[in-house]
């Protein structure tokens, strides 16, 4: 296979690329050379060889801990329980949480075969020290998502530490004619 | 900035790719370093190193010239004009042409400022020896495509030369009660 096409089924393994989507970016890199092929592959090479899980958290970064980890004005008592990676950066991109992170790699998933030894659970039980105040679920309110938070508190619950949740409700600029009954319902239900 | 933000803003720069799915795209990338990172850079690499614009036609790959060009079982008395390399793929994809191809680089445009000079179109004069029969100007059904295609066959004129577009008409497949108005009337002109 020539090197353009081996490029192309590459970066056809991308989320969100086909076949089609592929070739143009493919074309997209061949005409900017200098300014976006180089450079991008000089990126992902730094990438590739300088950022690791980190050993504590999950997140993915430069550094063994990451920088949240070795961030000490964060507030180590607080740690905030996500899915994935990308939740622990929509969270960091509000810069709504000055706290820690624990980051599960997934949810329970009985359809996909994802049992609680396939996720960073135990790890999570290991930070739980005397230190630790306050654990936030702040996991996907899908069954999934609901099924993990479940567990999940099931086991924190011998630390005797605080467990928060997420609140449901309207988002911010949103609608009610919009919203589901579910939400709806929730927010009704959680109103100050 | 972190490597991390770095790549995501260097991919963010692909077509079709925006800030979020580019974070995506690094994540996907993180979670497989061996299986597609490393492979990508290696597919960047060979191509950064080896593809270059063919100089005869102006098509992308390794090896000068390209191996359309090389390729002696090809009919060297009929050249394809093409706007971009997307094209003169997509012509190879349908396997319906054996001829040889040039790549003007885009289309005339007096929006964007491309003028005849912008365009590969001396390099296509240089191209029409005795041996060419026939000029075929596959170029887009746009008031650009068809302006350029009009000034290359003006200049093709002299040489005596074969000048043929593509035929407009009812795609393959296609519905009459979806078309427009404008191509249905150029399928039933140019009926058989």
């Amino acid at each position: 296979m020539s090197p353009l096409d081996q490029l192309t089924q590459w970066i056809a393994k991308l989320p969100g690329l086909g076949p089609r989507s592929a070739r143009r970016a493919v074309l997209h890199l061949l005409a900017r050379r200098e300014t976006l092929m180089l450079p991008l592959i000089e990126a992902l090479s730094q990438v590739a060889a300088q950022v690791q899980s980190c050993p504590t958290c999950g997140n993915w970064d430069v550094g063994e801990p990451c920088a949240i980890c070795r961030d000490v004005t964060r507030d180590p008592s607080v740690i905030c329980v996500v899915e994935d990676v990308a939740d622990l950066w929509a969270l960091e991109r509000s810069r709504a949480f000055r706290g820690r992170y624990h980051v599960l790699g997934g949810t329970l998933s009985a359809l996909d075969g994802i049992r609680p030894a396939d996720l960073r659970i135990e790890q999570l039980l290991a930070r739980l020290s005397a230190d630790v105040k306050e654990v936030i679920l702040a996991l996907p309110a899908t069954v999934e998502g609901q099924t993990t938070a479940h567990y999940v508190s099931e086991r924190i619950t011998p630390f005797a530490i605080k467990i928060t949740h997420l609140a449901h409700g309207l988002p911010v600029g949103g609608e009610l004619d919009y919203l589901d009954d579910g939400t709806l319902m929730a927010a009704l239900h959680a109103r100050r």
